[in-house]
This record gives structure tokens, sequence and C-alpha cells, in this order.
């Protein structure tokens, strides 16, 4: 087992058995004894790293990544996207915010918005929010679900059953055809989200980051908690696992997904790609039509 | 004139008028005395710039930036993307590459597949190649023009003429609209291209960037050239002015791409969003529920 593999296992979830999210403290940072400077400056070294990842992934041309980001609000994927994925070439990278669904959005099945959007082959995709919304706020507000106007036949107690069977064969068909789909949930505590929104009421600049309707959302915290849990107990497996990344400590955070996505990346086992002899041969010829020019 | 402005105002084309492709040296590196190293530290500061920037151009959500790339290949448009634009959160940039139409993109108008993607709100789009292809490639090759099966009553002499004003038009109709549209013009010299196939053709980890098409392609240069002369003349604006890139030194390529994108983001004043007193009033509110929890 390699040492990222090590630093990360305990926030790896390959199987929903005995999974209970109170196991897992957001306040975690391991055996990490570092300060916030020294998690800022491994962390660069894991960016350095998967850029150059990136760069093979895209080479390669055949396969690609999927990193779906979950969480509370205020937990930080924005700013984990930001820090983890910047220095990253945005021509191999594309990051899709799903936010409230448009009309169009909601004519259709629940997969829809998402699947048109899985990243091509040679790219990391990343979906800041995504169908998992659909087992998680669509869950918590009925009046949300009501809105998609779903047919009699569809509605009824197996509904979420059926859903998480959905988003297993989805994820299946992803994995089957060359995606690597790893999801990470940031695991925040609930004092932990109020210190940060009030920093966002109290601070100007940052007021833009919040929305009164965070404050009420907050109030359905144990809801919400209930539907990650269930959610991560039916959704993870060895191919697509759950990372329920510690989310109280920002640097750490970053730290974690970061040496996620480059030890996924090792594993892939990239190579740049070798050329046919055919092609070689076609090379030699353009090398003689240059050289004569 | 700032700093920046008088260091990237050799290059910048905002009118066609006496515009002469052969009035730029491709090997210009202007006044700047500096070596391969001291210009990519000299970049480096300028991506700090621009994430910065382009933070505050999401954070407002108004404005957007458009930047177009076209070159002849080997000109350096990945490289320039990657150099320039990592650094940049991803979560604020999209990239596309425009490679041969797909057979529905040939059964829509010729902007169709560019006009849809465009930049949202608060983002850098970036396009590899563009519609600009549609008076480049489709020019030079009459083969292309027929592929799109256009009626009768749309061809004919003045058919480059109506595509440079429907471009113009666009670009026009985006501007108003807030988007700010650069177009990058990679100028690389006939003899340096060759020097970078050749390259491509020997390192063998560079042979998947050559396909023998590009050496046959080269073959057509003196069209091409002339029809970008055209297009610069056509479609060079003050609000959306072409900027020609010196392209025989990397590191230069670089330094001017960069210098335009952050003096262009400086010239939009940005600022971080402030919010309404009524606003302010609903967050003095979520305050007080978020003290009470």
């Amino acid at each position: 087992m390699s040492k990222l593999d090590k630093f990360i296992k305990p926030y790896v979830i390959t199987s929903g058995k005995r999974f209970r999210l109170k196991d897992f403290d957001p306040g975690d940072t391991d055996g990490v004894n570092l300060d916030k400077d020294s998690g800022a400056a491994k962390l660069k070294e894991g960016v350095e790293r998967l850029a150059l990842l990136q760069e093979q992934l895209y080479a390669e041309q055949s396969r690609s990544v999927l990193l779906i980001f979950q969480a509370m609000d205020a937990a930080g994927k924005d700013g984990t996207i930001k820090h983890v994925m910047s220095g990253v070439n945005p021509q191999g990278c594309s990051v899709t915010s799903f936010k409230s669904p448009s009309t169009e959005e909601l004519a259709h099945d629940f997969l829809w918005r998402c699947a048109k959007v899985t990243p091509a082959k040679g790219m990391i995709g990343i979906f800041n929010r995504s169908y998992y919304e659909e087992v998680l706020a669509v869950r918590v507000h009925p009046e949300f679900l009501a809105a998609q106007h779903l047919p009699h036949e569809c509605l009824g107690k197996k509904l979420w059953q059926r859903r998480f069977e959905d988003i297993r064969a989805f994820e299946q068909h992803l994995t089957r055809n060359g995606t690597k789909v790893l999801k990470f949930f940031l695991h925040l505590s609930k004092a932990e989200q109020k210190r940060r929104f009030l920093k966002r009421i109290e601070d100007p600049a940052r007021n833009w980051k919040f929305s009164a309707s965070d404050a009420t959302e907050r109030q359905h915290w144990d809801d919400y908690q209930t539907a990650y849990e269930e959610t991560i107990r039916e959704t993870a497996t060895t191919e697509s696992p759950w990372i329920v990344v510690p989310a109280d400590t920002k640097w750490f955070t970053r730290l974690v997904v970061g040496a996620t996505v480059v030890n996924a990346l090792e594993e892939m086992d990239l190579t740049f790609p070798t050329i046919s002899a055919e092609a070689r041969q076609r090379l030699q010829d353009a090398r003689r039509l240059l050289e004569a020019d």
C-alpha cells in the first residue's frame, strides 16, 4: 500500500455496510501534525503532481475522471475546487455547478442534466453538486419533488430505493466506459457552519457569499445528515467510492481531496500514447515532405 | 497609458485600415530584454494577478470575457492556454476546442456551435479555434464549404463579406450584453513551424501531437496568410480587437497574451458586489436566527 493510499484510507468508503456518519469526526486532521502553512505547502506539491497526471490523461484520450462534490453550505466546496484544481490546465478540466433546476431540466428525468455534461475522454470533470441532490435536497424538501410532476406510478415508497438503484447503474455505466467516478462528501460540523456563516455576515467582502436562505436551510440539518448517511450507504462501491472528508479544517480538507485525486490518477497507470508502425511510417513520409520544403 | 497598455499596444489591432500582416514580425520580442526563465517568472506574476481578477469577475456575476485563439498548427495555442490559464480557478473558466464539425453542427448555421457555449456571466470563456475557421479553413478548402450544403442563394461572391458581417454583428451583440471579446492570432513564421514539426516527429513523446495531415495543410500556407490578413482587416474593432501575437518565441507569446488579458480585466473596473440595504437587513435577521441556534 502506498503512502498516499494509507493517508486517505480512513476516509474512503467502498461499501455501505456498517457505515455510520457519526463514526467520522469533521474536526479530524488525522496524525498530520501540520499547521496551515505547511498544509498549504504540501498541497502545492500535490497540485503540481496533479497537473502532470492530468496532462497524461489528456494525451491518452481514452479515459476520464469525474469528481463529484456534495456538502452542506459553507463546507468549502468552492474553495476546495479552487485550491486543488487551480494549477491544472483548464483545457483538460471542466467544472459544472448545478443550481436549482430550470423548467427544461425539470421536464426531464433526474439524471438528464448531469448526463449531458459528463467528462469527455481525456478530461477531468467536476460536478459542484450533482444528481445526488435528487436524494438529498429533494428528499428533505417534498415541495421540490412535487415540482418534478412525476407520473403517479413513479411515486410511492420505493421512489428513493429506485433512485439509488438508478444512480448505481449510471455510475456503473460510466465506470464500464472508462470514467473513474469519485464522490466527495465534505463533512462539516454544525458548530463550524455557524461560525462560517457569521463570518460571511460580518465581513462585507464575504456578504455576497451568504444568502438568507442558507440560515433557514440549516434548520433541516438533521434531515440532511440522515439523507447523506443513507445515500452513502446505498451508493458507495469499490469502483465509485464516497470519500467522507473532514471539513472543519480547510487545509486538511484540501489535502485529503488532493491526495485522493492524485492517488486515483496514479492507479490508472497513465502513459503517453505510443503510435503504430503504420503511423510511424506516415510520420517519416511527413518528415521527407517537410525537409524538401 | 499604463505600463501594460504600452507593452501590448504594438500588437493590438482595433481597426482593419492599413493592416498588413507583413508589418508584423513573428520573431519579435519587442524591447523585452529577458531570457526564457525571467520571461516565465514575469508570466507567473501575471498569472497570479489574473487569478485575483478572475475571482472578482466571478463574484460580480454580471460580465464575462471571451478569449478566441486562432493560429496555424504548432503556433502554441494549447501551450499558451495552459501556461496563461493554469492558476486560474477552473470553476470560473471554460475552454472549448472546436474540431472538425459534426454532422449535427454542419446542419446548423456557422455560428451555432460557438453561440451555444459562450461564457456565462462571471466566466472567462476560451475558444481554441472558433467560428473564425469559417472564413479561414473553409475559405482555403472549398470542399469544406461544399460539405455545408448551403442553399443556392447563400452562395456566390458575397459569401465571405456576409460572413464577416455576421461575425461583426455577433461580436457586437456579445459586447452589448456584457462580454468582452478578445481575438488572438498567434503569428508564427513558416520556418519556425517547420522546426517545431520536425521536433514532434523526432521526439517519440511528442509524436501524438503530430498528424501527417499537418504537413499537407502546411502546403496551403500562403492561402492561410492571405485569409488571416483579410479576416483581421474585416473584423478588428475597438471593442473586439485582434491581437497579433509574435509566436516564434514561446515565452514572449505567453507574456503578450497574459498581459492583454490582465489589461482587459483591469479596464473592466471589477469590484466585489455590494448588497442592498434590504439585503443587509435580511442578513441581520439571519444573524439573529443563527445566534439563537
